[in-house]
């Protein structure tokens, strides 16, 4: 939270800036609350005194970026929504590949997600999932990881290098073990190599299969950097069945193509 | 924009609460544009001078909620959907609804709206639509009037007496011709009657046939109160099939269900 100044001897920021800083500090709280959050509980997990907080979140409340519950408690409110459906690359790529994804869903009725990359993280732009699908945990606006994840490799594949070497090599790896290395390069050539990748995963969701496996393909631009990724998840069968790669493949290109992307063959 | 205070003889505002007002008006200005706003563009919708502008875009770009091109273009950025998917009425009703309304589109074809109410106005939180649907130009984030929406109906048919009064009677009544504000009674008496609602409206969008029609249910929580309402919206056949209106409202009750909701029968 750096750009945060406080003039001496004053608790409240000169310039408008370290209020925006804190505003969306305020709404990141409620990323790891389940709905509402009150008062107390809000200014704990921000960070931020009591007086702020309320402050703070009764502006929010103004521009309808939060709404107040009749018990006190505040929710993330729909204004917030109105807005951030304007995202390009979340709701603008969601449009175009939606109607290929409900294709994918239908005819294997379990998950199909759309992921975006921010820096080393994928966001989950959407996801589709039948009613009696293997349960997972993966959320809509939620962050993913790059190097463990279907969509995250796809997207691995064609981030810039810079990425890449911050994901697998830099001091900031995030892949630290030699082996689990050695297996993220092999899945990253392969994805670039074949244009989809296949991988088998601990299920992270008790009850439900051991494993599950997901299959994803990049989607990509004119200079083939990648606006997101799709991916299949179902239960665990082993390697995926060819028919399942080139279904994600046709997918991929199609969603490209409606994006408006002239796609290159992979 | 109440709230915003200058001290005498400046343009900057003391107070922090100003700066979330200028923010918020900076995001909404991308509602009426085509994704990316240019540095004076932005400044001229918002209405804000270009020094305030860039001041706040800058932030937030920092924080996330906006995001720079290239270019030097502006868009909407990722950050904003992360923190928007939280909001209980929009996400929290969708992942209810979502199974649901992909049945409903799987079977019709067509489109599947979701929609919840805010004051008097319904906002689209879920849009399901088939490669070969009839055009429309609903937009998730958008907003819908609810005396001439399918699913505006349904929401008003159980909204608060002072939302109705506001929308049928009151000064600020948007209804404003007599023999409409009778056929917008007929229709919300006959939504809270039967728990589904019907009309035929003049397709927005040109190219596509003259007419469209819009089945819609209310979602109703445990006292009767509207959560959201779902609609199919289809080309126009006249009155719409006894059948279409039972699955409208059988899949409200399942979504009210699965929503944590023990339905009311209506």
């Amino acid at each position: 939270m750096s750009g945060t100044r406080f003039p001496p001897g004053s608790g409240r920021p000169l310039t408008g800036e370290a209020v925006l800083t804190r505003a969306f500090r305020l709404l990141r709280a409620f990323e790891a609350a389940d709905g509402a959050l009150s008062l107390t509980a809000l200014a704990r997990r921000s960070g931020l005194p009591k007086s702020s907080t309320l402050r703070i979140a009764t502006q929010l409340v103004a521009v309808g970026a939060l709404e107040r519950r009749d018990s006190g408690d505040f929710v993330i409110g729909l204004g917030l929504l109105e807005v951030a459906s304007l995202a390009p690359r979340g709701h603008g790529l969601r449009a175009a590949a939606l109607p290929y994804m409900q294709d994918l869903q239908q005819v294997t009725r379990q998950h199909v997600l759309l992921a975006v990359r921010e820096d080393t993280d994928a966001i989950l732009v959407e996801r589709l999932s039948a009613l009696d699908a293997t349960p997972v945990k993966y959320r809509v606006g939620g962050r993913l990881p790059l190097d463990a994840t279907g969509v995250g490799l796809a997207l691995l594949a064609h981030a810039p290098e810079s990425v890449r070497a911050a994901v697998m090599d830099g001091p900031a790896a995030t892949v630290q073990d030699a082996a689990a290395g050695r297996r993220v390069r092999q899945l990253v050539a392969a994805a670039r190599a074949e244009g989809v990748v296949a991988l088998t995963i601990a299920n992270p969701v008790a009850g439900g299969p051991a494993e599950i496996t997901t299959v994803a393909a990049p989607i990509l631009d004119a200079r083939g950097h990648a606006l997101g990724a799709i991916s299949l998840v179902s239960p665990s069968t082993g390697e995926p069945r060819t028919g399942l790669r080139l279904a994600l493949r046709t997918a991929s290109l199609a969603i490209a193509r409606a994006a408006g992307q002239r796609p290159r063959p992979n």
